[in-house]
């Protein structure tokens, strides 16, 4: 059997960031451009270039992708041609090869909200995807409010859909705009549609999950005949967010009869950096990934139960409804020590360490690792410390020096000029082979701004470690994550830091504390360590 | 038209408690069950009494409810009757009206998992609800991996339902045990059911939400005829959750073409109580609600694009799919840099503050916020800061005092006993009315344990403020949360803290800065001012 292709249209960069709260950076859009465009999606949705400066500058800044770059916009205002709208020439100069403009389609929205007949809205999307294909841009129609559209004057809905086909749009996009329709209202409307005229191969579907069935409404499209699907990372987006791209991706690669009718840019290879995908978008939202996203929470194949964990070790098939690694994900067992050891030996011998499968210090390390993380470690980000807490016990992390104290102060007055500025100064009292040596350090940097009390800490405890300053001179540290795992007054803040050499090879450290300079301490000095270890330092 | 009864089956208290870290205690639980009890569910299942020491209890002490309590069992083994089997007596002698008793309808599991003959399995099942209906309860059969094993060999696992119900079972629920399944072939596996035999009104579904569709899936079974669904507050169970019943129960009584076809123990009035149900399931698990939960999240009617929350303001139905008070919960119209001027004039009048909409002070505000939003701030969550900016250039923002200076202290060393122990002092020096009072705090808190820097400074902040002392002193620190907004050296941390007063009563402010203590402190501050304005303060 010839399979049908299925297009897959992400819009975490538009439509997610109006998730309460999200608001990406220019880096930030490109690292998820690149992310998006790797794992095999087939257009990307960058933005409103001219609806604010962010977007504006990642358009000019965006990276060169296999994927199809999209810019969004709407269609012509009334009273103009499609050439004078200067909202459109703004989408139109970021110089996307494709084009999305959003259109009226319900008859209340056109002649309510825009105050126009429905005959100059039908206009409007003509005139404005005309233009669009006569530029050489493949443009797409956005049906904006298309069901509720349907319900109240279903001709006029399907004319609107029409319209834009017949002006040359590659696919018109049904919108469940508002998140209300329900999967057999969407089946409906969408067989409509391509009743009247608009082929399946033209036209895709874009859902909202207020009523929990975004994921459900868009696989109801794809079996009436539409053949692109819209959504993004994880489920952001506007109100209760977009259809979730990620479980779209697995249940349309791995679940019939998807996976035999229809080919996606995915591949099998690819699907296996899904978990990977969706922990990126968290961490560059530092939001806490959601333990029970479909496929890729970190509970999706955890089994609790007794019954059912004692099944799965005689038969995974028996609870589990895929194999989790084929999204990149990993089964969890609570009690299952033997699992867990071998993964560990695994993971020791990645980093170089050998253990004996019999060594009951194996036993030991999880359980090392479980306490902390009831306490509010991470270990996924931080492979370094891991490697650390596991040293120690084996007996392989050398004392290279103690810190017998430290003193950071943040003090906010007036300067001479009159003006409030801040400034952290930090000391650390080192102890190397019995010498002690003092350090201090200032916050400020080359524009003398106050870098804060971390910036301090981490300067001091670098400037002379005597024997191993050599080593330790090129670190740099490049990234520094937060996060309270706990509200309230029982918070506990976690630091994740990622270090760098001179050689730019990076690796990440952990610290937890209620006390946030405290919990920086320690993911800095594991980075210290890790690095003297792995260049072969030796204690003194 | 007579609507069809459509009963709601809750097992928060069972299949909820599968959920990744979540013990309820006996209180918790029966916290739970009358919260239940109350909006209106038809049948609570308490848990598994004998599989666990707080199950047991639970039924000991379950409270008296109009909803059918009910006990989860398993069907009894073989090579004993019924009247014999010892789980199956821990079931029963719960005492609940109603027992619901789980066994195999897939042929693989039957003969591997438990060893039996296909013919055995359904003595089981028949004895079990036989005796069960003997006693004089309700009796439910849970047919366990339902639509996997239709899919292996449907006779057999129809034949299992047929059964059931030939045996007495009130209702026979189809579970789809390893929630894989999808709304097409729940649709299709429910009709082969009642063309078998058991009637739609005495079919139940249970579904999980390992492919994001769990809740299509139940609507999917009750639009091929299913009378009963299964579901839990907020979607807790095992790995992905089960169905979500707080949508469930939106969505059915608002929704055509259930809210026509079917009756359930809701009524308009419990429905408005949505909202607080499902945030009380998270206090008690203390867990942050999640804000794009359909219906009652916090974001689910809040409006972020600048071109929906315009056209809100004429016309909430042009971008809400129902009245959010219908369900308890409210619009939220946030600022950021896609609002435009109507958002900002609706949002300070929610405020209390009205303004022309001819003030140019307006897009003075908005500039001013967009530059914030460049250099780190964030207004979305942070409310009673976007207040705070707005009414500065508005001239209603007094100065209550002002902090001359502050010096923040955070040391590490070892104590007395020869342990490392870190320790923070804040000291703040505050004018007010031209009088300067000095005020120092330390970290520690009633156990001893340092709290950090921050924690100093907020107190060290509190502790004397004069005039305003009274006003300030219920005012609790509720949540912290950080995130740094760039990577590198040229990091910006994002404080945003919640702050709650004695009558409950909550707000956000957010402060920026490199230095994340001065961050927080800009924060607190806002928390405090916030506070004196909204409680009418005078400035002295």
């Amino acid at each position: 059997m010839t399979k049908e292709r299925l297009y897959l249209y992400d819009t975490t960069l538009r439509d997610g960031q109006q998730t309460q709260g999200v608001q990406f950076s220019v880096p930030e859009k490109i690292a998820i451009a690149e992310a998006l465009d790797e794992i095999g999606i087939d257009y990307i949705e960058g933005g409103w270039p001219g609806a604010n400066p962010t977007d504006s500058d990642f358009f000019a800044a965006r990276p060169q992708t296999r994927a199809t770059f999209t810019a969004f916009g709407m269609t012509k205002r009334t009273g103009r041609s499609a050439a004078n709208d200067e909202v459109l020439a703004g989408v139109m100069n970021a110089g996307t090869p494709a084009v999305c403009l959003v259109g009226k389609t319900h008859d209340y929205h056109v002649t309510t909200a825009l105050g126009i007949t429905l005959e100059e809205n039908l206009d409007n999307i003509r005139a404005s995807v005309a233009h669009m294909v006569a530029q050489g841009r493949e443009a797409l129609f956005d049906a904006e409010h298309f069901f509720d559209g349907y319900k109240a004057n279903p001709d006029y809905a399907v004319e609107c859909c029409r319209v834009a086909y017949d002006a040359g749009a590659r696919w018109v996009v049904l919108c469940d705009t508002n998140g209300g329709a329900l999967p057999r209202e969407v089946a409906a409307c969408t067989e409509a549609v391509i009743a009247a005229g608009v082929p399946g191969t033209h036209l895709g579907i874009h859902t909202h999950d207020d009523t929990g069935c975004a994921v459900a409404n868009s696989l109801a499209a794809i079996e009436a005949g539409a053949r692109q699907v819209q959504g993004t990372l994880n489920g952001l987006g506007e109100r209760c967010g977009n259809a979730n791209l990620i479980t779209l991706m697995a249940t349309l690669s791995l679940k019939e009869p998807y996976k035999s009718k229809y080919e996606t840019g995915l591949c099998t290879e690819k699907l296996k950096s899904l978990t990977r995908l969706s922990r990126k978008l968290d961490d560059i939202l530092n939001r806490v990934p959601l333990r029970s996203a479909p496929y890729v929470g970190a509970s999706a194949f955890a089994h609790k139960a007794g019954l059912h964990a004692s099944a799965i070790l005689k038969d995974p098939t028996t609870y589990e409804h895929i194999v989790p690694e084929r999204v990149g994900n990993s089964r969890l067992i609570p009690m299952s020590n033997q699992a867990g050891q071998s993964n560990l030996r695994a993971r020791l011998k990645g980093m170089g360490i050998t253990v004996d499968p019999k060594d009951p210090r194996l036993a030991e390390i999880l359980d090392e690792i479980k306490a902390r993380e009831d306490r509010g470690y991470a270990y996924d980000g931080a492979q370094a410390s891991f490697e650390l807490v596991a040293r120690r016990i084996l007996g392989l992390a050398p004392e290279f020096f103690e810190v017998t104290r430290y003193r950071v102060t943040v003090e906010r007055r007036k300067n001479p000029a009159g003006q409030m500025v801040s400034m952290s100064e930090a000391v650390v009292v080192v102890t190397i082979g019995g010498e002690r040596m003092l350090s201090v350090s200032e916050s400020v940097d080359a524009e003398g701004h106050d870098r804060g009390p971390v910036n301090a800490l981490s300067k001091a405890l670098v400037k002379d470690l005597g024997p191993y300053q050599a080593l330790i001179e090129d670190i740099k540290l490049v990234d520094f994550r937060v996060r309270i795992t706990q509200g309230g007054t029982e918070a506990v803040t976690r630091v994740i830091i990622d270090s760098e050499d001179g050689q730019g090879s990076r690796w990440s450290t952990v610290g937890v504390s209620p006390n946030i300079v405290d919990a920086s301490f320690e993911a800095l000095l594991d980075a210290i360590q890790w690095k003297l270890i792995r260049d072969g330092a030796k204690a003194v």
